[in-house]
């Protein structure tokens, strides 16, 4: 008999169906040791109950405390605007249960560190949700990575491009006191978690950022609201292992829905990656027949790929839900496991410390270093 | 309160897997108006009580007349070899199950053409699970050509490409007598059902086809076995409209393991497709600005797109088994309105009516007229 | 002192610019053992004068006797219809001058015959002007398959697409008179004779093709001419080796200027390419390790690959047009070193052989074995 | 009768032979109104008889002065390293020669003003080989937001990524002294210019660089030198128009051979290039039909696009020396017209006062603003 794993999530919307969808669906890939309950969802939705029934959830509630306070939750997901996720996560790590918590993991560093201490503190299992960490591809060139297969890294370019926001009405992310930042943050945060994941620690930025739509209708008003978070952003760094990184986020980016992408050059060898393609890897390797040589597409649906086996056959594509549900596999091992996963709340720290050096150097107009002590 | 659908799924390998996945998901994306009930999975795998559960059945049996003889299910899967179907489907029938029946329909046109006129009779909704006629995708396809945006159809290119019968060991689908055919009909039957749902009918056919590969070794023994199935098949058509059909299908197509592509040329514009990159479609338009003419890649995510905004948000694309997810909301939807959707056992008998005719085709070594009559 | 080629060129248009600027521009990149002299152009344009000195020629005549009867002139380069090709090559070859000759060498295999035979009795250099050979990217398809590296071959598919037919008025090429016939041979022979190169020796044929558009307007005039050869062709082919061809060629393929491409499966790796992307190649091998496998696109600047040594550094693409000079290449070292270069008039009758074997197959609608002795 | 221009050539490499073949070559395309000599080839080649030979020039000098008092020359091409382009330029200028000159235009802000008013003074035609302005597709781009297609341009990111410098042994580009900087200027020049030319005038820069690869074997000597140009460089800049730029140039770029690449979004459409794929613009539209919006691939080969009604019939698609050919058919059409075209000095001091920006940005690691006048 597997140990039941009661969950509540605090979250509706986009999220809040991405992570309700994975908890339900992980199970039928993977063999877990535990068995998730899906107990309660929280929301502000009207049609709360409705969604709750749709996506799975037995209970559901308006009152957030409700999740924190039931002594039978034992991991709660937190999918709100980051301004309200240190009290969400303090209580429910003060509660002991298990956190998984949405990106960026605070609205700034001082913040995020508590975080990262309570959770520790409390033994509890923590994970922030880069979930692009956890795509097959992405797995590979971190494989090839560390198995010296490109050699030194010289470069990292990351692009994070969206376009959604150039006829969006007013939303909450246009507001820098409840989002933080903009696409820095919003977009930013990923790229900059692969990055450390792929490359290792920053060392130094130095960025650049605009607002080009100056203000956006509130919906069903004539009101018109002033945007205080950046829609673009481009920054250059070092790496602590001499590497160069360039990025660049825009969710004013014509003609791009969710296209992240990027590029590693090593002395050895290359990949590249885009999230619109995410079945695929392309991959060069210098030390091969110069007859034949160039970057190849490797289908990523082999079972010999990291999940895989537990999916489909090969050559049947998996798509981006699929990131959620191998997230959620490695949460629920870590839980019976007792064992953190990564990318963990350290990891939501480490990227908020990037991310307020980004800030830092937009405001100051200058190279920062990242001076924070983890 | 919605009316259950109670299932009963004979079947339990990959496609169980894909369709169990489906029949648990579809909810989660769609409002049904029925709420289907995974009563009854029935199987022979050793396993089966944990692929059952795994899976979210709630009984299970190794005896699929416990499926049909069930006065509380309301609609058979049947997954099994083509060899099987037939009897099942008539036995469902009869008793006024409703059917969804993995897709080639039978192993030849005369039991195909049993089991259609047998759903007919009962007032059964009946499916064949051509499932890739669900793919957003080929919804736009098959929309363009609607209306008229491609123009007078000219030409229609298919490939079925996969490479697993290259390294495989003995399975019953080198088999005539249980396959019926190999790559022809297997793989055959999804291009040929495409060709018709997307261009029309088939008047006539010309083949050629190669079993490669000429035995296989019995797993587990050093007993080689004879192949009576086709490795590969060529085919060209005509269509009643006028179009020309250009067909291949190989099982040790090196390179590619579900590579299913098409492209369709009319006198206005053409459009290209290929699964392994399902959530693109390629267009072209002659009616266009000359300067800036070309084949567009329409990325599918997008909400106008059909069943796509019950998905995610634009950019974040979907995997190979959302087809199936599609495939049973028309199923459920089929139910619930009492209206047969597509493709219909209809579909699957025509289908088999032109496999029929690429058989003799190579057979006869000769042009083969489309004949049958339904 | 180099050995001058006085050279004579029947023919100004599309292939006279391409021929004239090959074998202007060869010297240029190659160190030839013979001197070409662009002596003599001939042709029926009213701007003659012109073009002869824009393409670097010393004299031109309308008469195409007079290139035939110099004594001067060592090679003929003849770039006329194809029903024109069997005199002028006869007429050279008995003069003993060397032959360029453009595809389709004949509009029959008879005549092809002949001016093959008449060619090899008088030992001149003699090419069909087959310029795909000569593309880097088919040279290293040519080199895998020589050297093992796919295996043994089971598939071969090729398309050739264009779409200018679609609006054009009345030319030459519409009238099976002149052309012999449309598509099929007119693109047909360019990948008849790639298969042939490539794979070998094709034995069998089962052929279809339609005219779609049935009369064109006479240029300048309000008359409607009647379209006597096909807009497209459609064929399977089983070659001498075992493998199984499949081919289409059209000039109603919409979207689609001079896309040729074709695909090559062996059982150890397969390759693909596209004559709009001509310097690329994309290369499948089985023998990888399988977490990197993948389709590969090897750029085919770098100086390893055939003839790029003598272009430009690595990574400074080629265009159409130095296929002529590489071709010229090897008709002036083939002329010095008096060692016959593929291809030669054999190759351009081989290939008329199969072009016949399909215009048959259409016609009896019906398989059709390629029986010609050589 | 023509008029003819004498062209005297100093350099005999690489640029020679592009420079050579391109002057050679253009009258073949297009009806110049001046007829160009190739007079006088100037090199320390210990082969420069035969390279002048090979390439068509009439006569050749190892003393660059020669080319410069010989009054018969009418223009002269300067394709020396950086370091040696001002005594040329302005010794050229002085007497009156029309001047073709590679980019770098110089190795200083300076030097660059200098010859850029010499020139002026002396009423010469002038032109910087910023050879990837005349590319059909970045015409094609160009002509787009000149037209407003684009809308409000938003972004600018330009890669310019070689692997050569990996494996070189040391050649006069890793010495600051001759060459300035590194790849910076060598291919930070290229799309400096690309960027003015498409998006306008660049206001500020923050920059970094680094040379990884400290020191490079004297070819035939067991001498180490040590590298004082950067192997890699990456740069953020603000445009006059609000646009921003982000900017990567790389020699040690593992798997890219000649790889500029571009994109550019603004509120209206992107645009996408690269250099390996010359013949192609992608582009992307906002104000389309939803349901078949997407990136289309314009294959650049037809008429209607610039120069290609002198090439070859669409589909058949041109090369890297194309671009020079554009080049020279621009140089001798502003010759003959009296009208400087584009790309002159002016555009070479322009880029090279961003480059000194560029270098200074990484010297004081600041923002650096481009002040310089005009």
């Amino acid at each position: 008999m597997k140990k039941k794993i009661n969950i509540g999530m605090i979250g509706t919307k986009f999220m809040g169906k991405a992570h309700s969808h994975a908890i339900k669906d992980v199970s039928m890939f993977f063999d877990l040791d535990v068995e998730p309950v899906m107990m309660t969802l929280c929301g502000t939705a009207p049609d709360l109950p409705d969604l709750a029934k749709k996506y799975g959830w037995e209970n559901w509630t308006s009152n957030w405390m409700d999740v924190i306070n039931d002594p039978k939750i034992d991991a709660v997901v937190i999918l709100t605007p980051g301004f309200l996720h240190k009290d969400m996560v303090i209580a429910a790590a003060e509660k002991g249960k298990h956190i998984m918590c949405e990106k960026p993991l605070a609205n700034s560093y001082s913040e995020a560190k508590e975080m990262f201490e309570i959770a520790e503190k409390n033994k509890i299992i923590h994970m922030t949700s880069f979930v692009y960490r956890k795509i097959p591809a992405i797995n590979l060139a971190k494989k090839l990575i560390d198995e010296g297969k490109l050699g030194e890294i010289y470069h990292f370019r990351a692009l994070y491009q969206q376009d959604w926001a150039a006829d969006s009405d007013w939303v909450w992310r246009f507001d820098q006191k409840q989002a933080g930042s903009g696409s820095m943050s919003d977009k930013g945060s990923h790229i900059i978690d692969l990055a450390r994941y792929l490359v290792g620690d920053i060392t130094e930025v130095v960025a650049d950022s605009k607002i080009y739509l100056n203000e956006k209708r509130v919906p069903k008003t004539e009101e018109m609201r002033e945007v205080t978070t950046d829609d673009a952003c481009m920054f250059i760094t070092r790496f602590a292992n001499g590497a160069m990184g360039l990025f660049e986020t825009s969710r004013i980016s014509t003609g791009h829905k969710n296209y992240l992408s990027f590029e590693i050059n090593g002395s050895k060898g290359s990949v590249r990656f885009n999230l619109e393609r995410l079945n695929e890897l392309s991959v060069y390797l210098k030390d091969e027949d110069p007859s034949i040589q160039g970057f190849r597409t490797v289908m990523m649906t082999d079972p010999c790929h990291q999940y895989m086996s537990n999916m489909w056959p090969a050559g049947h594509v998996i798509g981006w839900e699929h990131g959620f549900i191998f997230e959620y596999y490695e949460f629920f091992k870590g839980i019976s496991e007792n064992k953190n996963p990564n990318p963990s709340f350290e990891d939501g720290l480490k990227a908020q410390a990037i991310i307020e050096a980004v800030i830092k150097s937009v405001a100051e107009k200058s190279w920062v270093s990242i001076q924070k002590q983890f």
